[in-house]
């Protein structure tokens, strides 16, 4: 019995993975179910849960790969658009515990679907929106 | 008359906008059009089209901007749920064309909508996928 995660066992080569690029950090291997075609995953080999307990470095040098990843797949699969996704918590829709972020290359009629209802704020409530946020922004920083 | 795009024109300051950090080289700041309270974009100051033609030193360190801003959101804002994300090309959803990533904090009940139909495709599928990713990663890196 482990208690690993998921994606420390892909890590540790304890589960079939398909593996595109590797080194002592950091995969980038294929979505055992892909949204589509070539829908890729890169993950820190270190479990994190999310965002909020990452390393700032951990996330910086990830993202290099995120970039490299993203333009081996516009190469080598034709489409030159692509979902970055890192979700962050349930609501956010985050099912496995280990930060990863999704790259979803995107072909015409596929079944992604990502929206939002956007509407402009009352002036009062985004000022006091932007107001806290900077407050804690600062306060962290 | 200029030909700047409109993130050009706010990182120079000519686009009145809600400023939660800037440094030199990037800008955190309240998108205009929020899905959801405290929607949030971290951009470089220079203008690059998407992760096709960012440097990586440029999206490394930004994604450090990321990463304080999710968490300076969580704690003013009360929420553990944030989707990151960053489109690039027009299937994709991208509609200004320089980069930036969006910080969108989740709420129970909110407008946003990310989903797909996933499914196990067959092997020899993704093997081959896997195949032509890998080789392209490899060509370029």
């Amino acid at each position: 019995m482990s208690d690993k995660c998921i994606f420390c066992k892909v890590a540790d080569h304890e589960l079939p993975s398909r593996v595109i690029y590797e080194n002592d950090d950091f995969m980038v291997l294929l979505d055992q179910f892909p949204s589509s075609l070539g829908h890729t995953l890169v993950i820190p080999k270190l479990h994190f849960e999310n965002i909020f307990d990452i390393p700032e470095d951990t996330a910086a040098n990830l993202q290099r790969l995120v970039v490299k990843a993203a333009r081996a797949l516009s190469k080598s699969l034709g489409t030159s658009s692509i979902n970055i996704l890192q979700n962050n918590g349930s609501l956010a829709g985050q099912t496995v515990f280990h930060y990863h972020v999704h790259l979803i290359p995107r072909y015409d009629g596929d079944s992604v679907k990502f929206g939002w209802s956007a509407a402009k704020p009352a002036a009062e409530e985004f000022d006091a929106c932007a107001e806290k946020v900077t407050a804690s922004f600062n306060a962290s920083n």
